[in-house]
């Protein structure tokens, strides 16, 4: 595989670029790409500036607003509905988010579900903008159907991420940013590109049968729930799914379950909708609305000291601290750049070739 | 296996006798009874009456306060920490669930930390005290270190339960109520008894590899996070521990990861404890707080009716929906009974012996 390697700052103004050629305000342009960056930068990515063409397609399609007139819609002291008026829900989050912050300050705490929204991105950018200011941080979103509940032989669910986010003291956040499928599409895709079979347990057949083919998905399987089957608890991954499902969708009025909308704008979104768009769901609670942030954090540094020292199967493989191998992604990228693989690169350019943008 | 079946109102009553022998106050005899009935008639048997003679060894040793002095130690307008004093979990957890959701009533939302308590019972009757008044329920805890993070070749993390509540129209609740291990220390303990091998993935042997001996646990082994290994998102199952033991613990000042103390009276504490006793997490949101509340279960109610609908790979497996097996279970037992296996009706009954109260 061949990769090319693009400065943080050079794809930041391409992005920028491709957004405001859209037609997004300049000061959402910026945020969205933001977003966008920060999944590169971490490392993730089937979340960065490789989904660029897609959100690009479904606006071109007028699934996507460029600009939305995002809005609060219903709310208490610590809670609201924001409707994110088809927005890029690269845009539609952070303000979600915002809002849950705002009212944790005054409150202890703030609650957030969002609908009529797109595609949010890294689940992590939006949980970190709380612990940016001491919060915990929680965000997730449900997402187009791939996912067969257990015994089911049809795609009811989206991977369904959730995100949970901590503030530390001397080590970077904890971040637990994680689908709730076994394995992410994008692991899947992987695997179809270099003709590989995959591990039991991540897809069925169109039978609802086991499959290692990575091409199944294509061919009218399923992914599976976090679990795989029954016997290894795949019910808990189903229930984790649908958890976010009715926090993102049915508590604001989004779409759920098989009728979320789908990413690619080569399939087209139920002509039956239950609700707008698709939904996500933020929360932040200030730390110090329970205790010091300061004995939070240095009781968070000493859990994380002990798990990175625990005795392991393998000398050579030490426990992983949830966030951190991001977190080092994040700090080699900023200075040696963001590695893109040659299909990205081609893709990119022709986007800004139709676009009349400067390519990379 | 043989089976006895006791009315619901004699196990209230015998289980209320042997809390008020160990000196709790009669309204918290009532309440603990409670909780673990809802545990024994919701079909949970390992977490209801089985329990009573463990409760009961603790406070032998010290380790639960009868008559605790549960209070409140830090609080916003909807955040707060309890000092459960020792208590039992079975009582100091509704406390903490009701000041949860008397901030939601005021302010949309309430969130509770716990530290100094003890076992919870089953997270899900917590979670439906806040159903009842149409709001959310969340609650968590952390418990005795039995799983291996990935990688590790050590117990770090208990098998740390969380439960998501909602309330539907025309349907029972739906309640997502799983432990984060791909298997629970129950399903364990049955496949001792009947000396039967495990699925792979359930737990690892005491030099870290994979085993289908249900007996590796007693002899040094480990339970393994929900996914089972790398491969299948063991990390996550692990991520999503480590949320439950930060919630809980790190952010109350409760025990976490390693120290948290064993709910068996026969291994001590840690003689250098990182906090006090174990920790809980709950919380509660007002439905009406993001839409009205009607609307909310209507859709929940269709989301209900199109996964139970939904096509199934063995036509005589149906999807199902969290929580509904348990709410049979609990309408079928009022009615029916609870049936105990010979073995805990025997220790129940030894149990009364030694505190001069009626046996069953």
């Amino acid at each position: 595989m061949i990769f090319h390697t693009f400065t943080e700052q050079k794809l930041r103004q391409f992005t920028e670029d491709v957004f405001l050629k859209m037609g997004c305000p300049e000061v959402d342009a910026q945020l969205a790409a933001d977003v966008l960056l920060k999944s590169d930068l971490r490392g993730i990515d089937s979340h960065g500036v490789a989904r660029l063409s897609g959100y690009v397609r479904l606006w071109e399609k007028e699934r996507i607003n460029a600009t939305p007139e995002v809005r609060v819609v219903h709310e208490t002291a610590t809670t609201a509905t924001v409707d994110g008026d088809a927005g890029l829900g690269l845009v539609v989050a952070p303000f979600a988010m915002k809002i849950a912050i705002e009212k944790a300050k005054t409150y202890g705490s703030g609650w957030v579900s969002v609908k009529n929204s797109n595609h949010f991105g890294i689940a992590g950018y939006h949980a970190l903008m709380a612990v940016e200011q001491d919060m915990i941080g929680i965000s997730m979103t449900n997402a187009s159907p791939l996912v067969a509940p257990t015994y089911a032989n049809e795609r009811l669910l989206g991977t369904n991420p959730m995100c949970y986010a901590f503030p530390a003291g001397k080590y970077p956040p904890l971040v637990v940013d994680m689908a709730t499928a076994a394995a992410a599409n994008g692991k899947l895709e992987i695997a179809q590109r270099a003709n590989q079979p995959i591990p039991e347990g991540w897809v069925q057949d169109k039978d609802g049968n086991s499959s290692t083919s990575a091409h199944q998905l294509k061919d009218g399987g399923s992914l599976l729930p976090l679990g795989s089957d029954k016997d290894h608890g795949s019910h808990k991954g189903y229930g984790l799914s649908a958890t976010v499902d009715i926090l993102s969708a049915v508590l604001s009025g989004a779409n759920y379950g098989p009728w979320v909308p789908p990413f690619v704008a080569f399939l087209e979104p139920s002509a039956n909708p239950v609700g707008e768009g698709i939904g996500h769901f933020f929360g932040a609670m200030r730390i110090d609305g329970f205790r010091p942030a300061e004995d939070f954090k240095n009781h968070l540094d000493n859990w994380i000291e002990r798990f990175k020292s625990a005795k392991t199967v393998d000398p050579d493989k030490k426990v992983i601290i949830p966030g951190e191998p991001e977190y080092a992604f994040e700090q080699e990228r900023k200075v040696q750049g963001i590695p893109l693989i040659d299909a990205v690169v081609n893709d990119l350019n022709e986007l800004a070739a139709k676009l009349g943008i400067e390519g990379l």
